[in-house]
């Protein structure tokens, strides 16, 4: 099969995203780009687009599924767009579809797409002390059928270095 | 319009749920019958079955949403079925279908519909002390938005009384 | 199983419904409730309206599957209302829900509900002479497969009985 | 926006899909990578893995929208898979996904795809005399609302060619 690896990063939207969050996310893209995998996030603002511009300034391949039904919704660093005209459903079709996910901080519908993943039983890391909705469940697991680890990372780097481990594995 | 109050109870499907559990699920589905409202679930086991069960010895009218595409997967309790035939990603639509929520237990499939329901600002009460996965967000919210409170209550006369007073408001 | 009988009747909304399209959807909406089975329709206007408007004249019980993610844009005559938030996709749910599918007239919206019920090899009967979409197809196949005839009738107690005997077959 | 031309082929799954349909298939999905657009298909057998062959012999980007949760049920040429676990209901995702849609014989699950991409007014094309599902409406219109044209073309250059014109419009 020629399919790519694909890896979803998932965090903040607009509202509640910091510099940091930003950065941090910005490198990631970049990274992601560099290990020739394909980078999947929900196509709208915050950390989603910080690591698809990342991976654009890198020449990755960006993937964003978004709630619309209006491709042009998207953030513009999106290759391709998936509009699913689903709204918030469409948080399970980017678990779904990815092959590993990192977490870059997050509310709700960052834990919503976590619960999905682990369901899936798709390798996750996170990246520690960013106050996400995901913090007490790092190193840990979301319930007590333990299907998937969410697995602590300190850095862009080591996120994608590991991701790409888990999903090797 | 004529449309019915509509009361999603979500928790534990067979996997990790106890005789308590069922007890507790059991009695929200006769007061939510006596209340005239109906039932929602995700019509598989569990507390799903439980709470139709009570639902359906006093009278009251079920509906099940479920994974699979075909009707006869769901609990021999559900008045009508709703095979999405989307797996998992249903836990959304039984949210978007819910004019309240209460929740008894649960884990990972709960804590995505909890968060589903959160994004929709649906009201929420939640049975406490059943160690579930939103035990932690009990009286609290979920994450920075402070959408709506997990409102907690201690037994199931409780809990259909309070939602009835939430969604009313 | 309490399961009830869940009959799906589709056509016009209200673009392209005529008083003769109301007419026959409100007599189907009766006899569907006479037979005590629930009529399902996609809950909005023209004979989704005139369906749901029979059945509930008649005590009988009504479900609307609606596009929206907002239970207050169904028709007024639907008792539990699905709000999928899916769009039009949610047309794809409207086949998996029915037992059977009564086709009153209809568009594209209509086709692609009947194309999702034929794949599903679900019972099907339209009102003949509408000029509606499956014009062409009554009395025969959609495709090579052969599942699933669409049969013509020639009036609403007609369609109701001959759906309830396909959906006994 | 960096975003790419999107174009969905749809037609015959292995079930119906002869010689002819194939080689037409490969040669548009030649043309695809040629003018630098991604192919879009539904990620199954047939027609699609016929027009995504031709893609990637031609160092295209192919996306595969699949009915199932598993990523590997994809044709083994798909650089990026969309498991939607939604079964046929993902017909429509693959409409809104299109920025234009074209015809390759088909069914009833074609069929259903141009009823979401009429009715999303997305413009489409299809290879005459195919005898496919949507044969008689080559030329005119699905329904009375006149959205768009499903317009005739005779050969794979004719269709990329006319699409993409289309499109531009």
């Amino acid at each position: 099969m020629v399919k790519k690896r694909q890896i979803l990063v998932i965090g903040n939207n607009t509202n509640g995203c910091t510099p940091e969050h930003e950065k941090i996310a910005y490198d990631i893209g970049v990274e992601i780009a560099k290990s020739d995998s394909v980078l999947i996030t929900g196509g709208l603002g915050g950390i989603m687009t910080a690591a698809s511009r990342g991976a654009k300034d890198t020449d990755g391949l960006t993937v964003g599924i978004i709630p619309q039904d209006d491709a042009s919704e998207a953030n513009e660093y999106c290759d391709i767009v998936i509009p699913t005209g689903m709204g918030f459903t469409r948080d399970f079709l980017n678990a779904l579809s990815a092959d590993g996910v990192i977490i870059v901080g997050g509310g709700s519908g960052t834990l919503s797409e976590v619960c999905a993943s682990y369901m899936s039983k798709k390798p996750m890391v996170a990246i520690r002390n960013l106050n996400g909705s995901v913090e007490q469940y790092i190193d840990g697991y979301l319930d007590h059928r333990e299907n998937v680890k969410i697995v602590g990372v300190d850095n862009a780097q080591e996120a994608v270095t590991k991701i790409i481990e888990l999903i090797s594995a």
